[in-house]
């Protein structure tokens, strides 16, 4: 490989560090008054951790010291989920959640939230910035676009001294992208649960019967005025039935979130799909098994594989001649994917990536955010759907090629200075446990179609990058497969992994029950 | 088509203008007491340029009044031509042009341009620093990179009240992106040849014999500390044998150019030929006739079409049965092509595509550039070109959408604030005329891998959005092509463009002689 040939790393010494700006401060450890933290070693480093549990309901009085109202503001995935459990934690502790809406919202007649309760004849339901302006912390769940272009109104509303919840540090992104900061007079806190809303509240339901049952969270506290932040946020992760919480930064947290949805999440594997799509259908695969081969096989087995027995487990239950197949396509896609995701990394961390997607929604009035599932592949992939064969094999090129991305992706965050807990979760878990059974049951595009703004514009920016560099790079080394290279330091790396340890930690960590629920319940 | 579907307008009254921020302040005039400055009326709006020629090289001492020498820094593209070409019209004037190269290049023997008369021994070459330091006009013609990586050494080298002339406004972008500004005590001036140095030297040269052979240049005034700049920067272009110079800005021309390589010149044209050929290909073409259809049908008969007879030719020579798929083509490519090329020029605009390409650049150290020229379409092309056949018709599904892309650019640009003579520069003759004809000897894969490092970076950032989007909108709306929509209002809109008189101006002051040389000789 020449010198002069991209994706070719310049020297084995140099490819195991890859970011030489841009790396995280890492979370600097935390002491809490009212809960017990637990030291765990994940992948040779020690992390702290508090469990969870409905046994520390109690300890909530003690935690929210101070607060008489808790806000809860916006009704979209996460909002239905946490005014719901908080509220249900806090029974008669006589804290009180309130749901805060826009006004034009509780102009259109009765909404949904009040069939779950939340009523202004109750007291627990009002306009946004009056909730915002009487409670003592406000959980901000709003989408992105709403942060963005309200934050200064939010800022003004806010009680000084009281606390800022969020569960995603995208607000603290755009603040830096455009030279702003959060008011000095507040606590931030964050509390990000690792599943989407609705998993949220239906496994805090099954923790009454199940014990254990609830959707991990990490937590951040990125302003501490009170001294009382970090048991805030302990407090609201156990509130909303977090078994284990992590330690993050906002900063660590927004940006492997807004890297790992550009990432391995959607934008790489849907590059990665269309890809070994054309590629098995040049190869002379019909295109229905051209589909089952490359978007059905990651979203199927290998998710499931990883899921249940680890990644290296996908590799190990080869036969030897598919093992050396796989080790091809690990070769071949490494690099190529290392590459574009050190560029992503680098856009989401300079900000340039939230002020372009900021840019992007100021541009909707011309062109709104357009679908992208009538492309050819997607066509296929509705009729493979209708006649699923039952057992979908791993083939060999695709699960070397996705392995690859995704072990580029958690190499590039272990480097960057991301914890593992946090690494584990946005490189892998969310795929496996959480986004590719979805894409399994309707297909990437829809996916994509359906996801947050801010995911949806990074995916439609990067899917095809990371398409463009796998078929530029990857798949000439590829076309024949017999005499296709094999670089044995990358296979042995993946052999040793310690992202493999991290993940058996992880899955010690899991709650007991399934996260995903019947896919036939997703339409 | 659905308000939520993207790559639709929302109303047919806002489609008229795209941009709400990032207009470029248009220049402001200029006055000149050497040469004479002629009023132009360009569609429908006034410009003001000058005319070159040999008989004006006697005025080049009143233009230059106070310079003693010319450091002309850099020996890459247009380093030997402007050199060169200032020597020669500045001979017996006494104003000495010198040549500074890095002092690692001087250390490494006999260099080319030793062989062009500039040598340490005649006191016309040294060390580049030494040379900004003793001149009293330096012109900057090192890479972008260069530029970004010593501007802070160059800056304090300059001589105050001297005069740094570029040739292309990334400096500008580049300093802007971090914050920074040019000294303010030095006159900055730009000419920007519109064509390869190569070129500039040869039509140069054609010049003693054809009156009128020169490149033509735009100039631009960004500091003025002397007053005399205008004339200083007139005499540069006059020197270089500019027949005509148009005047811009600093910033209107790092926006256009910029932006230009991304869109319709690089970027627009590799992702539109990917497209199309898959298009083809899928529609039961055979791959060498599917690159006959799209590449060479654009890097052949549209762009010397275009060259010769204007764009609407390409149209109105059509059959009516042509005409219609042309229609339908132009109707599914115009959105996708203006709602990528919106995002572009924002993140030009911006100052963040400046920043990713310098950040880009650090991560050279593991991935250089790689070549792009390994995949189906243009391994197909080398086998199509080897036997090329003898006349190639005007596909109208290329034409449509090739013609889309163009005209969305200049509507962008013209929206944008930019001057018509530079609107048909940057996305209509610098493509038919200089870059689609070198694709044409060697593809545009050839063309991308070996333009300036800027380019290419763009390049392989931009051609996978364009790619994506036609097929994720453009595409599909053309899969029945009986039943394909016209949109009659787009159709009307190109056929009365003002770009066409704006174009009949700009032929009327093309030099007398083939800006390309014969492609043989471009190996």
């Amino acid at each position: 490989m020449a010198a002069t040939n991209g994706s070719a790393p310049l020297a084995p010494a140099l490819s195991r560090t890859y970011l030489t700006e841009y790396r995280v401060h890492e979370a600097s450890g935390f002491d809490t008054k009212v809960f017990t933290k637990e030291k765990i070693s994940i992948g040779g480093k020690d992390e702290w951790i508090v469990r969870g549990g409905r046994h520390l309901f109690s300890k909530l009085p003690e935690a929210f010291s101070g607060i008489k109202q808790i806000g809860v503001i916006g009704w979209g995935s996460q909002g239905p989920a946490q005014s719901q459990n908080l509220r249900d934690s806090l029974e008669g502790t006589g804290i009180k959640v309130k749901l805060g809406l826009r006004s034009e919202t509780l102009k259109k007649g009765r909404h949904p939230c009040e069939d779950k309760g939340f009523t202004e004849a109750s007291g627990t339901l009002g306009e946004m910035y009056d909730v915002i302006a009487e409670s003592d912390l406000s959980i901000l769940l709003i989408s992105d676009a709403a942060q963005s272009e309200n934050y200064e109104q939010i800022f003004k509303a806010l009680k000084g001294g009281s606390y800022l919840g969020l569960s995603h540090g995208f607000l603290l992104g755009h603040l830096k992208s455009i030279g702003q900061t959060f008011p000095k007079d507040l606590n931030v806190i964050a509390v990000c649960p690792k599943g989407m809303g609705p998993s949220v509240r239906r496994l805090y339901e099954q923790g009454r019967e199940v014990n254990g049952a609830g959707i991990n969270c990490s937590f951040a506290v990125h302003q501490d005025v009170s001294g009382r932040s970090t048991d805030v946020a302990l407090g609201w992760a156990v509130g909303l039935g977090s078994p284990v919480t992590f330690q993050t930064t906002l900063e660590s947290e927004y940006k492997s979130d807004i890297f790992g949805e550009r990432g391995i999440l959607l934008g790489a594997v849907h590059g990665l799909c269309e890809g070994l799509f054309r590629y098995f259908v040049r190869n002379g695969v019909d295109k229905a098994e051209a589909y089952i081969r490359s978007v059905e096989c990651i979203t199927g087995p290998i998710s499931k594989g990883i899921s249940h027995t680890g990644l290296l487990s996908i590799y190990t239950n080869m036969s030897d001649a598919d093992k050396k197949l796989f080790e091809k396509a690990y070769t071949a896609a490494y690099h190529p994917a290392m590459e574009i995701l050190l560029e992503c990394y680098e856009e989401v961390a300079s900000g340039r990536e939230i002020a372009s997607v900021i840019d992007h929604s100021k541009r909707f009035r011309l062109y709104p955010i357009g679908k992208i599932d009538s492309t050819e592949l997607w066509q296929v992939g509705d009729k493979v759907r209708e006649a699923r064969p039952a057992t979908i094999p791993v083939d060999p090129v695709t699960a070397g090629m996705y392995l690859a991305t995704m072990v580029a992706q958690c190499d590039l965050l272990m480097d960057a200075g991301h914890a593992y807990s946090e690494v584990a979760n946005e490189s892998i878990i969310e795929a496996v446990d959480s986004l590719n059974p979805y894409m399994a049951f309707k297909g990437v595009a829809y996916m994509v179609d359906n996801c947050s703004r801010t995911a949806r514009l990074g995916s439609r920016k990067w899917a095809p990058r990371f398409d463009y560099l796998f078929e530029q790079q990857a798949f000439p080394k590829l076309a024949d497969l017999s005499s296709a290279p094999i670089d044995a330091q990358l296979i042995s790396d993946f052999r040793n992994h310690k992202i493999h340890s991290v993940m058996k930690v992880c899955a010690d960590l899991r709650p007991p029950v399934d996260i995903v629920p019947h896919l036939t319940h997703l339409g």
